[in-house]
């Protein structure tokens, strides 16, 4: 059979962008019209190949196409954006999946597994705050009763809203039917919404996994002074505390081969005559490795009480959310691996630093993703880009491996069917 | 003749504070009806030893005793608060002031001099945001269209308020007759609103002159970036060069003997999970010498572009505000000095690192000034608190050297009469 065809998948995205695009960007939220609107040119499109989809108890969508074994392979990714978001998070993955689907369509036999493709419901938890809904809901990760409160920005309850379009949260927790029953692999095509693949030069990537997260505050308190009266060695200034601290969140980052990130710092009073009473310091760290990720927190934790007790403060943690690191499966992640290096990507599989659809299903499956380069980096912002040509390579190599494994392989077997639990 | 007696400053001070005080604070803001309240105290006072009062045309009350010189000595403070103040700032050193007049005119003969007390209108300027009004329009150093649109947080516009209190902006400016006219010394007792006198376990020092400031704010501006797919070496993060600088703005005004503040810190686009964009941090330097203020301000912007660049951001100054430093009169601060010392308070001069009315006198006249602790370095706040034998020790060593200055001097000749311009 012939391979996917990039071109459709790029005019499918443009398609896409002319009705839920414009100046503005992406008009994609989750749980609106816009996001109805893109699932409808999903659905026309797959009507195009004489399949139908099935929207299942979270509000994820699903097509399937019937192969010599039930053993499914999942492709897929999400069609819901950020407000004013860009053309290709998570569009592409979704209109690469029905590119596979619409060459095996066209094969003159069945292919080897059944093949479905799955546009998870509201990635981005834009509206409501909430990220991962629909993959977290299919996997067993997701709490209704822990969502069911959440309003968005207008004061509308998350529970009515997804009423509206048929999700019930009672049912999720109890009657979901997962898409993922009989599924021996996932496999996700996303942009990398980060700079390294462009500052290599290189089109495509393997993603080893997602990293795990420890996203806290440090709350500095000291005490507010006149800052002309109070000589400096009779201060205890919050600010100085904080600033201190984020300087060592960086050090620390590098020195472990992480991320660390103080996105935030709140002072008070914050008036330019006044020495800051108190400062709250934002610190989001990020590593694959779980006791790397540990050592980060207890040597951030260490610096931020030092630096406080050096300054006379007092310093308190608050626990915002955490992940633990996913590793994907070391067996799919080779085969991307191959299939990008042979196409001219990446050597080395990326980590992804961000959370994906992907990780939570490879809590349950199987899973690879691969990433395309994201142009400075931009994703979330209607400036996000990918050039044509990395496009064209990175569906090319999400392709042929999807097919080589829809097809029972080419020189290697199919994964093992495993079930990872939490 | 006797000398003043602290105990009847403290009686007016707790009279003052029962009519304007409370447990939410000193209530004499400037132009408002709490203000009047304790103008009429004032003027009660002075009413039982047979001086009226005038206003001149900024709103500064005056009242003078008459001596057998015309040439005269100016005693003074302010009665006006910010919201919610302390029962002393300003306060205290008006009802000083008044308990000299009162020991002068209980004496059998007139003063050698004139003595004219005066309260400043609106120092704190915490109603439009311009402090020593009443003393900057005396001195000349007030330009009337640079605060003639100024609003405060209702709305109202200080030329309307200040109609009601019957002061007119224009006639400042041209027919302001200044009751500094044949003033050959000012003196003027306040709190330090700082915390070294307490710290030192003094109860009273002589005030060498005012620093010099320069606030100014430094924006740098980086690049937004994912917090978990930007590697750390690949990031141009603009908290992290304000960061840095802050820590700088100590260490330099450490090394300087200075002042130096950062209180205020403004971060965008402010979230856990975005390196951030803008960094906006406010400083503050005080110095007593200018040449020294001037390096510290050569130094903190040269560490700002070295951070910035640093990191692949850029930076921008934006001045606020500055005032140079000003010295008291020699002569005037060594009487001072002489007093306190011999009444157990400083031996040496300390410099005010916030400004004060006598600041604007002490470009036309000379003038001295006396400080009394602060409890904690506190003030503008209810918590605001000065030991009543502190309170009393430092009255007493302003009354003396006031006396002293009424009478001709003790062992010293008047001051010559100069006149600085700035």
């Amino acid at each position: 059979m012939a391979g996917v065809d990039p071109g459709r998948v790029l005019n499918d995205l443009q398609e896409l962008a002319r009705r839920t695009g414009g100046a503005g960007g992406a008009k994609r939220l989750a749980w609106t019209d816009g996001w109805r609107h893109a699932r409808r040119l999903l659905r026309e499109r797959l009507g195009e190949i004489g399949l139908a989809c099935d929207e299942d108890e979270a509000g994820n969508l699903w097509a399937t196409l019937p192969g010599v074994s039930s053993e499914r392979l999942v492709l897929g990714s999400h069609l819901d954006s950020v407000p004013a978001g860009g053309p290709l998070d998570g569009a592409l993955g979704v209109f690469a999946a029905l590119e596979v689907l619409r060459a095996l369509a066209e094969a003159d036999e069945f292919p080897a597994t059944t093949v479905a493709l799955v546009d998870w419901a509201d990635e981005e938890g834009a509206r409501f705050g909430h990220s991962l809904f629909g993959s977290s809901a299919v996997t067993r990760a997701l709490d209704p009763d822990a969502v069911r409160e959440l309003v968005d920005a207008d004061g509308n309850g998350l529970a009515p809203v997804l009423a509206d379009h048929g999700v019930d949260l009672d049912r999720i927790g109890t009657e979901l039917e997962s898409g993922l029953a009989e599924a021996f692999a996932y496999l996700e095509l996303h942009i990398e919404q980060g700079p390294v693949l462009e500052a290599e030069g290189v089109p495509v990537a393997a993603v080893s996994g997602t990293v795990g997260v420890e996203r806290f505050t440090l709350r500095f308190e000291g005490a507010a002074a006149h800052a002309g009266s109070t000589p400096m060695e009779m201060r205890a200034d919050a600010l100085l505390a904080a600033a201190a601290t984020a300087l060592e969140v960086e050090a620390i980052a590098r020195r472990h081969g992480g991320r660390g990130t103080t996105g935030t710092l709140e002072v008070r009073p914050g008036a330019l005559t006044v020495v800051p009473a108190s400062a709250e310091l934002g610190v989001d760290l990020r590593h694959e490795a779980a006791e790397e990720l540990e050592s980060m927190r207890t040597e951030v934790l260490a610096a931020a009480a030092g630096f406080a007790a050096g300054r006379g403060c007092r310093v308190e943690e608050t626990a915002i959310w955490s992940a633990v690191p996913t590793a994907f499966d070391p067996d799919l992640v080779e085969r991307v691996r191959v299939a990008a290096a042979a196409a001219g990507g990446r050597e080395a599989p990326l980590p992804s630093g961000a959370l994906h659809d992907a990780t939570m299903v490879a809590r349950v499956l199987p899973t690879a993703m691969v990433f395309c380069p994201s142009r400075g980096g931009i994703s979330h912002s209607p400036e996000e880009h990918t050039d044509e040509a990395d496009i064209r390579a990175a569906v090319a190599v999400f392709g042929e491996v999807a097919l080589e494994l829809a097809s029972g392989g080419v020189g290697c077997a199919l994964p093992s069917r495993r079930r990872r639990t939490k």
